[in-house]
């Protein structure tokens, strides 16, 4: 049986991994790290890149980290009191210069406490600056692909876990082009595992791939305006929404690491409404929830 | 008796006098007004200026809202049960484009519901993004001396509401320098009124000075840098802390209202320290709670 020290030894060979690809794709980003000890058990060590040729910013952190169980865990499983927590996992954020290429998100996770709870977490989702229907399509295919290698019924479900869960509200729009998000996955340890190690080694091709692709494509100071605009509800998003931000911030994480995911740099402008017909309006007309980005482009190629 | 549209009356003439002061410092910007209906009852004006000489962006926000009084009051107080409410106020923020002069904010609002419930609140806050002590010192004398108007108790009272009040726990930092918060103030209608309207009528005089006396001091780029960091931190406060910003988020407010106290641009970077002895290291050193501005600049000034 696997243990939660394998699991975690996988995750810091993840980390590595995709910092190496990433390098490589870059060719000038060099990602520095930093060690950290958690007070009341574990730590982690986090790795970001600054000013690279094609990431202006951007983190892949690894952590495991461990203790007592929190109160609010056991509010929930009143079995788990007196018992002790294991987290581990790796988490991604990276912002490109070129507002052709999409940010992208990654996060898998392993967590166990007491004798016999344990579940896995993980999704990644995409969120272009201005959505191409034919990167989305690669995107959405790529990881039915990846899905389909352990059950048939895995993307259907957690594509539409991650459309439901990237959404931000009061701005009644997606994140972006969603992707998979699934979380407290448990039953057959060894075969789930084996699903999330296919999708942290889906990432790097994935998105080595657009960064080569987009990297070359033209811009103008408009595009990158409205760069600093989608950025500034990717911030939104992060601080009045997303789980892993609040729990950390709330249970006292390392600041540091957990806002890595902020973009560089983010503009907020009174009431910003694109022209009509704008690629910026075809854009927001995407950001929504249901769209099958995997028979879409199909179609219209078909066409 | 005073009543709640006499009360929402005055907000709005407050919100017109603030804006005609704003826009004759200015000199060039220029405010422009929406105004919302809230479907389930009122609606309000909001006001927003970008690209001025002296104020990059901000907005003087008026709205008086009413309908069913909302469950979650009901909750803390079941008397409430079938009743109606209403709730007023006047609402400030204020980027200046200079990063000496520094960002403000003002609440002031009257809440009632049913027929014996009500209570006013409000406050003033500075974020310098370096902090000049006598500036400092000015800004909460004044508010010292505004307070004292009407209870000698006020204003160390309300002093200390506000560092608690605008605090980032993950950044272990207030906000900026501090000022005054009250909320739930309820008793003598009249009397609680008159305070808040010497509140905020202490405004706009208050920044007006602030922007005249600031606006001609020079600042490099490095400065300018720290000015988008500085905000940061204040985007990551409203988006994450901010009482009335997640309230207004989470019943539905009209979002470009609510959030046009985000800053016009914004920027991260990892793990940031400034170097020890200059003078952003100063400002994060006075950025603590239970700083006495009234003595501390007096003091100074003794030596």
């Amino acid at each position: 049986m696997i243990n939660k020290e394998q699991i975690s030894l996988w995750f810091q060979s993840l980390q590595l991994d995709i910092i190496k690809q990433l390098e490589l794709t870059d060719g000038r980003g060099k990602f520095t790290f930093d060690d950290w000890q958690r007070p009341e058990g574990g730590g982690g060590k986090s790795s970001v890149i600054e000013n690279g040729d094609i990431i202006e910013k951007g983190g892949v952190n690894y952590s495991a980290v461990f203790g007592p169980t929190p109160d609010f865990l056991i509010k929930s499983n009143a079995t788990l009191a007196g018992s002790n927590f294991y987290a581990t996992g790796v988490s991604i954020v990276l912002h490109p210069h070129n507002p052709m290429i999409p940010i992208i998100h990654m996060n898998v996770r392993y967590f166990e406490a007491g004798n016999n709870v344990f579940w896995f977490g993980g999704g990644i989702d995409l969120t272009p600056h201005y959505v191409d229907e034919k990167d989305a399509h690669f995107f959405h295919q790529t990881l039915k692909n990846a899905c389909e290698k352990h059950d048939k019924n895995y993307y259907d479900q957690y594509k539409k876990w991650a459309d439901d869960y990237f959404y931000i509200p009061h701005r009644k729009e997606t994140r972006g082009i969603g992707g998979i998000f699934f979380d407290h996955l448990t039953g057959d340890k060894l075969k789930l595992f084996e699903f999330v190690k296919t999708i942290g080694n889906t990432f790097a091709p994935t998105y080595t791939k657009l960064m080569k692709q987009n990297q070359h494509l033209p811009f103008s100071e408009n595009e990158k305006q409205w760069q600093y605009l989608r950025r500034g509800r990717y911030a939104e998003f992060n601080l009045v929404y997303d789980k892993g931000t609040k729990f950390g911030l709330e249970t006292n994480g390392r600041t540091e690491s957990i806002l890595m995911s902020l973009p560089p740099r983010v503009e907020w402008h009174y009431n910003h409404i694109p022209a009509a017909g704008s690629r910026e309006a075809q854009t927001l007309n995407l950001l929504k929830k249901g769209i099958d980005w995997v028979i879409k482009t199909e179609v219209v190629e078909k066409n």
